[in-house]
This record gives C-alpha cells, sequence and structure tokens, in this order.
C-alpha cells in the first residue's frame, strides 16, 4: 500500500479524493485527509474506504513529520502561505510534493537541494495556474517544433455560474473565493505588451478596458486585463513575443456595471467605516455620494455616474437592493469592499441546486514560413453540483493525476517546477480529456496588430 | 546676547532669518543658521551682520548638541522625520523648540517630558499647518464665547501662482514640492462629514467632486478634498459638528482637467515604467492608451477621456505637449509619477520674475441665540520675488514670530503643543497682520444643509 498524504480539507479536496480513491484499488493506495478541523476531513473520508480522516494542527511538528514521514507522495491544498514548511520537511524525509500555488520565493529557493536530492515538487498545477500552463504550452511546444515563431499570446480564464443556473441580471454568481472577486485588480497597473509596447491600465480603468471572446455553444464572454501578464515571457520562453496578455473572463455587461463599485469607491478595503452593524444598504451607497439636502439617493449616483435613465446598469443595482433602507449590512467595522462583499452575497451566492462553469480561452498568433497565423483554444467545463464543482474538478483533478504520475515515475524529472515540459503536461493533459476536460483548437485569420504602428 | 539655532536651510528659512535679523537689535539676538549644505547656510546668512552659517551633519551627535546647549532657542527646519533627534536634545538641555510640522507620534510622546520640565516644543506654526490653526480658531473662540455653538467647519487652503503671473491655461505653476502636487489625494480615500453623514471620496473621484469659492479680489476658486478631515474634530474641540471639511484650493477648471491624468494612470507612483530615459512625450502618453495600428494617439485619449472637440480641456494638454514626439522623458528608471512631474515641470516652473500666491479660505456655520450664522473668513498673500515668496512669508513669519514671542515669554504655557490656544494665537495673529497677512471677515447667510435629509 502506498500512502498519499493529503493536507488540507479545502473546496478542490473532495475531487481530489474522488480520483484518488476511485483509483485507489488498482494503484494501491491508501490516502490520509488531514485537517485542522477533524470534521473537515472526516465529511470527506465517510464515503471511502480507502481514506483515514486524521486532524492536524500545522504548528505540531511530531504529527506532522510523522505523517510526512510514511507517506508516499504529499499534496499540499492549504493557504498558499503553509506549503513551506511541509516543503521542508518534505526535503527532510525525501518525499515528493505537489501543490495547486503559485511558487513563492522560499518554495523557488530550495530548487537546487529539492533537485539534488532527487525530488519532485510540483506547484502551480491547479487550474488558473496549472490548466492555462500546460494547455498553453502544448500549443506553443507544437508551432516551435514545426518551425513556427510565437507573435501574440492570449490567455483568458474565468470562474462563471453555468448558462443553466445563469439568473440573474449580471450573469455572475460567487462560484470561489468572494473577496478576491470585490479586490480584483486592486495593488497596481494591470501591465502586458501589444505589438511590442507595453502597455498600462490603472485599476480606475481597468473595467473599462475589456474585450470580446466568443466560445462555441455558450456565446459571447469580456475579458479585463490581469495584473501582471509579463511574468509569462520568460515562464513560457516569450522574450521576443509581440503581445502578451492575461485576463478574466466575465459575461458581457458585467465589467461596465462592476465599474460603477470602481468609480464609487466602494471596493475599496484600506479603510474602516463608521458604525457599519446597523448601517442600512442605502445609507451606505449614500457615502459615496454628495450630500444633498433634497435630492434621493438613486438621482444622486444616476447623475454622478451619468446613467442614461433607459440603461440596463441602473436595473443591475436595483437587483442588488442598493437603494433599501431596510436592509443592514449587519457587520462590525468593515471596509467598504466587505460592506460590498456582503451586499452581493445576498444575490450572488450559488443555490443548492446552481452549477458553475469554468471557461479557458487562449490565442496563438505564430509565423510559419513567411505566413502569419493564429489559433485559438477553448475549453469549457461546467460542474455537476456543488460538491463537484467545475472549480473542484478543474484544480482537483490535474493535482491528483500529477501525484499519480510522479508516484508512478512517468513524471520523473526533478526539481521545484511548474507544468510547462512536454514530459509533464502530455500525459496529465490526454487523461484530463478522459474526465472531459478538452481543449477544443480553431484555425483563425491572425488578427495581431502592425507592429510599425503606435 | 541670546542665540536663536535655526537648523535647515530650506525654502522658507530666508523669509524667517530676514524677520529675526531685522529683530536682532531690539531684541539682543545673534542667529546661527546651519545645514548639512554649508552652502546653503552661507546664502542666507551672508546679508546680515547677526547671522552665522554653521555647516551641520545631523548624525553628528558632538557638534549638534554642542549648537543647541548654546542656543537660546532652536527652531528645526528640518524635513519633519529629522525633528525628533533635534527634540530629544532640546529636553536632555532644557532649550524650548519650534517647528512648522505635524506633530509626530514620537514627538507626541515626549509631552509629559517637556511639561515636566517647563519647555515649549512649539509645532504645526507654518502656514498650513499653522496659520490655518490660529485663523480658526480665533473665530471658533470668539464664537463661543459668545454663546454660540459650532455646526459647520469647511477650511480650504492653496498654494498658487500670482494673478500678475499666471499666464498658462491651468492657472498653476509649482510654487513648492511639485512631487507633492503630483501624488496629492493617493493613499486613500477622503474623510469628511457632511451634515452628520460620514463621505468618502475615492482618490478616482476626487478631482470630480469640487465647490467653488469666490475671494474677493481674486475670483473664483475651486477647491478638492483633502484626505483626513476628521482629525480636526478633536484638535479644535468640534465633536458634535455637523460639517467638516477641508480642502487644497485650484483656480476653476484645474482638477476638472488634472483629473485626466488621474484616469490614465499617470500620477501612479507605485511601479517603474521600462525606457523612459528615451521614451517622448507621446510614447508615454501612449502607455496609458489601447494599441490601435492606424488610430492617432490624440484620438485614442479623445476617445477613452470622452473630451470634445471644443473642449478647453484638450487645449490644457497641447500645451503641456503631451503628444510631442521629440521631447524626451529623460529619467532612468522612473515611475509614472515622476514622468508626469517631468513633464509639468517644462511648464509649470516659476520664471524668474514670477510671483506666487497663498489663498485660505474658512467657513464657520453657528447657532447663536436660535439664529443660523455663517463667518466667512479669507486671506491672501502675494509673494515679492523668488526668495521671499508668499508661500515662505506665510511659513518663516509665524515661526519666527512663535519663536520671540516664546524667548520673551509672552508665550509661557509648556508642553508639546500646536497653536490653538489664545496665549498662542492672538499675539502671533497680531503681529502677522502688521506684516499684510490679514483675514478679512465677511457675514453671509447660513448655508448648511438640512440635517434631517440624506
Amino acid at each position: 500500500m502506498r500512502n498519499v498524504l493529503i493536507i488540507g480539507a479545502g473546496k478542490s479536496t473532495a475531487q481530489l479524493i474522488k480520483y484518488l480513491a476511485e483509483n485507489a484499488i488498482t494503484e494501491d493506495l491508501r490516502l490520509i485527509v488531514a485537517d485542522k478541523e477533524f470534521i473537515n476531513a472526516t465529511r470527506l473520508a465517510k464515503d471511502w474506504a480507502c481514506v483515514e480522516a486524521i486532524q492536524l494542527e500545522i504548528a505540531d511538528t511530531e504529527v506532522r513529520q510523522q505523517l510526512i514521514k510514511n507517506a508516499a507522495i504529499v499534496i499540499s491544498m492549504l493557504p498558499a502561505r503553509l506549503h513551506i514548511e511541509i516543503a521542508r520537511d518534505c526535503l527532510r524525509f525525501k518525499k515528493n510534493m505537489v501543490t495547486a500555488s503559485y511558487i513563492s520565493e522560499e518554495m523557488e529557493a530550495l530548487h537546487k537541494e529539492v533537485t539534488a536530492s532527487g525530488l519532485i515538487f510540483m506547484n502551480e498545477i491547479g487550474l488558473d495556474p496549472g490548466i492555462d500552463h500546460m494547455s498553453a504550452m502544448r500549443v506553443i511546444d507544437r508551432i516551435r517544433d514545426q518551425g513556427g515563431k510565437l507573435l501574440l499570446f492570449e490567455s483568458f480564464c474565468g470562474g462563471l455560474v453555468a448558462p443553466e443556473s445563469d439568473d440573474n441580471l449580471w450573469n455572475y454568481k460567487f462560484t470561489w473565493n468572494p473577496r478576491n472577486v470585490v479586490l480584483a485588480g486592486q495593488g497596481g497597473a494591470a501591465e502586458f505588451i501589444q505589438e511590442g509596447t507595453y502597455k498600462y491600465i490603472p485599476y480606475q480603468r481597468l473595467f473599462r478596458r475589456t474585450e470580446f471572446l466568443d466560445v462555441e455553444g455558450y456565446g459571447r464572454f469580456e475579458a479585463y486585463a490581469n495584473r501582471n501578464s509579463l511574468k509569462y515571457r520568460s515562464i513560457y520562453g516569450l522574450e521576443d513575443v509581440l503581445t502578451l496578455y492575461r485576463g478574466t473572463m466575465r459575461r458581457v455587461g458585467f465589467s461596465r456595471a462592476w465599474n460603477l463599485f470602481v468609480q464609487l469607491g466602494m471596493t475599496d478595503d484600506s479603510y474602516v467605516l463608521q458604525d457599519t452593524e446597523t448601517m442600512s444598504y442605502r445609507e451606505f451607497t449614500n457615502l459615496f455620494l454628495p450630500y444633498s439636502p433634497t435630492d434621493s439617493v438613486q438621482l444622486k449616483l444616476r447623475h454622478m455616474l451619468k446613467i442614461d435613465q433607459d440603461d440596463l446598469l441602473w436595473d443591475k443595482l436595483l437587483e442588488l437592493n442598493l437603494f433599501d433602507k431596510t436592509k443592514k449590512i449587519g457587520l462590525r467595522k468593515a471596509t467598504p469592499a466587505q460592506c460590498l462583499q456582503r451586499i452581493l452575497e445576498d444575490k450572488w451566492t450559488l443555490d443548492h441546486n446552481d452549477k458553475d462553469m469554468i471557461v479557458m480561452y487562449h490565442k496563438f498568433g505564430y509565423e510559419l514560413k513567411g505566413e502569419q497565423k493564429q489559433i485559438d483554444s477553448t475549453m469549457v467545463s461546467v460542474g455537476e453540483n456543488q460538491t463537484y464543482t467545475a472549480m473542484a474538478k478543474t484544480v482537483g483533478l490535474p493535482v491528483g493525476i500529477a501525484a499519480l504520475k510522479i508516484l508512478n515515475g512517468v513524471i520523473a524529472n526533478p526539481g521545484v517546477q511548474l507544468p510547462v515540459s512536454k514530459e509533464v503536461y502530455n500525459p496529465i493533459l490526454d487523461e484530463l480529456e478522459t474526465h472531459g476536460i478538452i481543449f477544443k483548437e480553431y484555425e483563425v485569420p491572425y488578427l495581431g496588430y502592425n507592429p510599425h504602428h503606435e
């Protein structure tokens, strides 16, 4: 029996355990799921004979190290900042390790030792980061193997509500961490390259500079720029590419409406408001509007943000009860962003029967034998239910598959790494296809821009 | 002979020295001006027999303490963060001290010891903070002494170019630190109270929520909100006031045009741009605009910011050469804010013969015997030349006057303090009037708002 230690019973762990448990007999696996809350671990373990639940305080070095010592491989589903302790133990006891998080500087610093020990610390092997890396690199490598030269790479991903559950005016519900959605885009300008020119979008313009994306069978989406596209130059070896852009996908119209919150200042998380516990939604809205002895909150907002009387934007605000006098924020010492999240959660929380949806869209522009070409590649995954969501599936499955491939020596190249090499992405993407996570490719006219213009 | 030690030969020190030197014989003063650059100290000392220039490294404890030991009073004109070292020495050698800076937490922490030693550490005794405190508290105390109750306090100040030197479309030139002007309003939402309701303006809206102010003989100004008005509640004892607002004054139209820079992202100081040394003004502008193979930078900007063809906003941008292909930024590794400052300095630097102007405007709303009243109080000071600017005068004079009043025991109440008590502001404001720094008062209808509305 080979022990697979899974630390952290988060949202994606259910899918991960399902995958590994279904392979337990053929692969001779025993699963240990450890969480600081025993109930969380138990909930995930109870349906499977091969899974054992354990209560674990990460700070409890003795128990933690005992578990790691007895494992054949360690999967950390903890929040990113907690991986490093596990990683140091894995190095000490010579265990391979898998995480779905971005490689931290501390993790990166272990690379030499990990390599020298012949170990594999695979990171960024969830959805985004994860499936984005693998699906992009497969096409990029193929273009290069044919002798092509990459001119353009754009990549988009969105966690959305499935069409059958899409029943509000925003065409959006929270399918992951609502706080990240409210704070999205803050902390610095979005940087990218278009036709060899650096471009910067400040937060206050971010949601007004979107582009449209059509996905076969799912209609039109829009995307706003992610903060840092430039780091993908070195990761994907795209130093000479003329256009490099990454963005977040939403249904059309979301960003223009979200921009209202940005302009009002409702997404600010840097200061605490007074009296938020008893504050009505209307009073909250009024905080960001000029005082008037006579004008209504509605008219002041319409006027300040120049919303026409027949603009659907307005209905989106009404749907959220922003002008309601009776609904209370009910949070103590909350920031504007926390209050806004509270208001949005009324309407954007998934119902019990709602399904989520993941959409990914890549564009690859390239030159081959003097000809300019473009491949667009899209993937859509719809969740089964609230446990096996599309988000959990697209995070949990690649983690589980990677763990098994490492355990079985299919992935064998040592080091602290992310999945950008053929040895890693090919077997994982192939197996993901058998689970319905499939990229469709389209040859389209190269839509890049003339690099001699500004 | 009484030694007055002045540490720091900055922009306001010339005026300070002039004032003290002119009083040197009658007051039996000897002035020592110390700066880490000997040439700066010498430049200020050379015209006066009673002034001695000294080179001083602040970190040189021995020389510093010797100077302080021999002083009758110490004036620190250093940057705010450097006062604390001087303050500790003053405490040690039992010397009174004067600064024009906001009281830091470290300075505040000395209050008990300073008081126990019978010393006076007078701070915030320049223009803003300084003259604003004194002129406001004189009216507030008068209203209270009559039995009035304050309902509203608004206070505005601006450092501008004098009407006779006002020759650009922005009606603005840099009269103090340009960097502070470029970064103005950043770092958090502006907070204030209107009619008992908290109000918050995010940076991206700050320059679109201005109010107009008319000053007799000088025409119309506008003001945008300062970041934190609320701290003046406790300083001025205005805990129950319904409206509390502080703002920065500009000529009408400045803020609406400045907002273009904010919206583009040009005032961002949080990241460094690539290749700024050889970048043209046009290329800089284009960084913040979408890529287009055919459209000009001009049209892209007009379109993105919705600037009508006949809007004077446009001429303001042209005046700054924002679309010039030949002018280069010429700064290494500069932030957007640093590049913008460089561009603005071409046009907004004071010419040799230019004069600056300080404008201050207070509004006091109050209730007296059941009647609501309002007093508006304004002060305008125009500079003489580039040495004796209005800014230097309104900072240097109150510092010098306060130092003499403390030296002569007119101001005698010990402690780490700012000038809000009658003992302090009355003699200083009276003497400032003899130097032409005069507040004019106007009884106007109370313009406060009905507190029962939103």
